[in-house]
């Protein structure tokens, strides 16, 4: 039969690739502690669900294509709170950050056309863009110097006629990186320099313990250029409500997707409902979760620092790092602690970091780690991490 | 600013292009009787809303990418009740059927690819079509003869080297009409002999009046080709639920497409709780759903029938059907209606039809209505209609 090429292609995701070999040690017992996937344990503020069961309509009709006006309006509030201005026409509400992502990157680039993005990034950047036919070029980071971007002039040598913007994610997936008011501002020269929009993914935007999360907004040149994707689903833990946003100052071009809206009718009207009430949630919401979030941070990083021959920069913000190993294949190790390993009936499963990379053999000793787990299992989740890279590096030399 | 032309060529939605009259029109005090858009008036099943109340969870997390095993036993165990028998592995839940037919395309067509769809059709197909850059090669079909299928070989002519599927929609939206035993069959001898696969958008599988609705499953040699796209939006009436999902015994197909579903992450949690307990709704709901929308086709169909110069079909299936007016352009008609006219302080929003078209010129006499209103109301849509249209055309003449 003949499938497409673009779905052919198209990478499995490095997150759930390995979904197969979990199922299988779940199968046998094994207990397994999940650093691989950003999902959150935190509990989702009890507003989401009351406003929801309280929101009964006779009629589940479909929500404005936009997005809920009440929605809407919050989203605004919600900007204020980082001085961030924006109108009604600016925001449209989406099926999660996922496809705020998609409609940018639709918007932005034709079959062919390409974005830059720093690697290692969120790999859904090139899964999206593959299946819309956007080709990625990447600025490689790197561990070593804690994944801070290159020079201006590094970056422009990825750009060519076919480059129509920049995609960022600040704070980082995965390297858990916040860039700093000079990088936002390299960034945003590069963008005028070149005709290019930036589509900056800040769904982690409250999730900053050290240093400070910069917007674009008070840079007047490139009001036109910003695209913000955003999501409700890591800020208040509601990864499966599916509601996300796109925010522009740029009025043509909102216009313009508000078509996309339109196409695919509307976002979840329930859940819509719910996520107006989830912007209302007080800010001492946020003390609360940061602050577990920072000791997750240090319990994972410690432990890391703590074993031989790891790289491992200290994350600043999200709830993810990237680590290097002193292996060869980081795919090959996570196979092996999946099927091989386990310490008292229990073992870890990690993201290996080669997907989040475009570049050819670049992440390939290394994986990146959600600290998603309660301080108790993350620390028993290093102890296993710890005895399993020993065993299989004995193995490994044993076989030489 | 270089937005991309895939998005700017994207035409706007003829259900939704208007808009802007009839926000002004209310804003005038005027009623509006919205024929305009298939929102149907039904009640949603209890069951969906308190099945999501009762289903509070502490976290809100993804749900699986491929979908709520519940939901996806849910779906096998309704096919079920029509003949139609899939495995675990051949069910995706999407976001909405929005969702499916783009993952239908996108999985089976590459940039310039086209796809053979009779005309007059869901303008989202051309919406959906152009923003992952897939053609429309249209197959026309006329009000005058019911909107039934040309034979193959006037089909065939509709095909090139570039044509990679056909997409149907049965019952139909907007022409209300159910393919028969011998059409299905011709669809897939078509798809056979020119090695395509068949996108059969079923939507509106229950609502059949007239004749009988026949599916694909029964024709062993298209079983490979054969992708349904699905939803509960109309089925349920839960249109803002946003639940679709996508059926094939491809499992080749079904593997491919389910890293699109990984790519997203996931369809929204909740709604999935609720969508599982809407496909157990008994079918004495249907019933009575048939029932009273058999009555509105009835008053619409007669309605219509008793305007000077309309031409329209008995609809067997949907909520929908294309009327040819003795006018020039329905669009400039729809404008008057909204802008000029009004019947005791009320008037009637219909959808041009030049949009379901992608034949130039066709259809620029046709309206496209739906039957979603009460009797009564409909009663008065087809009283101020016919009103509007004497009132049209003596201005009209008079302009002469």
């Amino acid at each position: 039969m003949n499938y497409s090429s673009r779905v052919k292609d198209l990478k499995t995701s490095p997150i759930r690739k390995l979904l197969p070999f979990s199922i299988e040690a779940k199968a046998k017992g094994k207990k397994i502690y999940h650093l691989n996937i950003g999902q959150p344990d935190i509990k989702t503020p009890e507003s989401f669900f009351t406003s929801i069961a309280n929101a009964k309509q006779e009629v589940l009709a479909y929500s404005n294509s936009q997005g809920d006006p009440d929605l809407i309006q919050a989203t605004i509030d919600y900007y204020k709170t980082y001085n961030m201005e924006f109108e009604k026409d600016e925001i449209l509400i989406t099926n999660g950050g996922s496809e705020a992502l998609l409609f940018a990157l639709i918007s932005t680039c034709d079959p062919g056309d390409n974005v830059i993005i720093p690697e290692p990034f969120y790999s859904s950047y090139t899964g999206f863009g593959s299946i819309v036919n956007i080709e990625v070029s990447p600025v490689t980071t790197k561990a070593e110097n804690g994944f801070r971007l290159p020079t201006k002039e590094e970056m422009a040598k990825s750009i060519n006629k076919k480059t129509k913007a920049i995609v960022i994610s600040n704070p980082g997936n995965p390297t858990g990186v916040i860039y700093t008011k000079e990088e936002i501002q390299t960034l945003a020269e590069l963008a005028v320099e070149h005709d290019l929009f930036i589509i900056s993914d800040e769904v982690y935007r409250e999730f900053v313990y050290d240093g400070e999360y910069t917007n674009f907004n008070d840079i007047e040149e490139v009001k036109d250029r910003v695209i913000i994707v955003d999501s409700i689903s890591k800020r208040y833990s509601a990864c499966g409500a599916r509601i996300g946003s796109v925010a522009s100052k740029n009025k043509e071009l909102m216009a313009l997707m508000l078509k996309l809206c339109q196409g695919r009718l509307c976002a979840p009207t329930l859940e819509q409902i719910g996520a107006t009430e989830l912007y209302k949630t007080p800010s001492s919401y946020f003390e609360k979760v940061n602050a577990e979030y920072k000791r997750r941070r240090d319990v994972l990083y410690n432990g890391l620092k703590d074993i031989d021959g790891v790289i491992c920069h200290k994350p600043a913000g999200a709830f993810y790092t990237i680590a290097k190993l002193p292996i060869e294949s980081a795919e090959d190790f996570v196979i092996f602690m999946l099927k091989e390993f386990e310490l008292d009936g229990e073992t870890v499963m990690m993201a290996p970091a080669e997907g989040f990379y475009s570049t050819p053999g670049m992440g390939k000793d290394e994986v990146r780690l959600a600290y998603v787990l309660n301080e108790e299992d993350l620390k028993k989740a290093l102890k296993i991490l710890k005895a399993g890279l020993e065993k299989y590096k004995s193995i490994k030399n044993s076989q030489k």
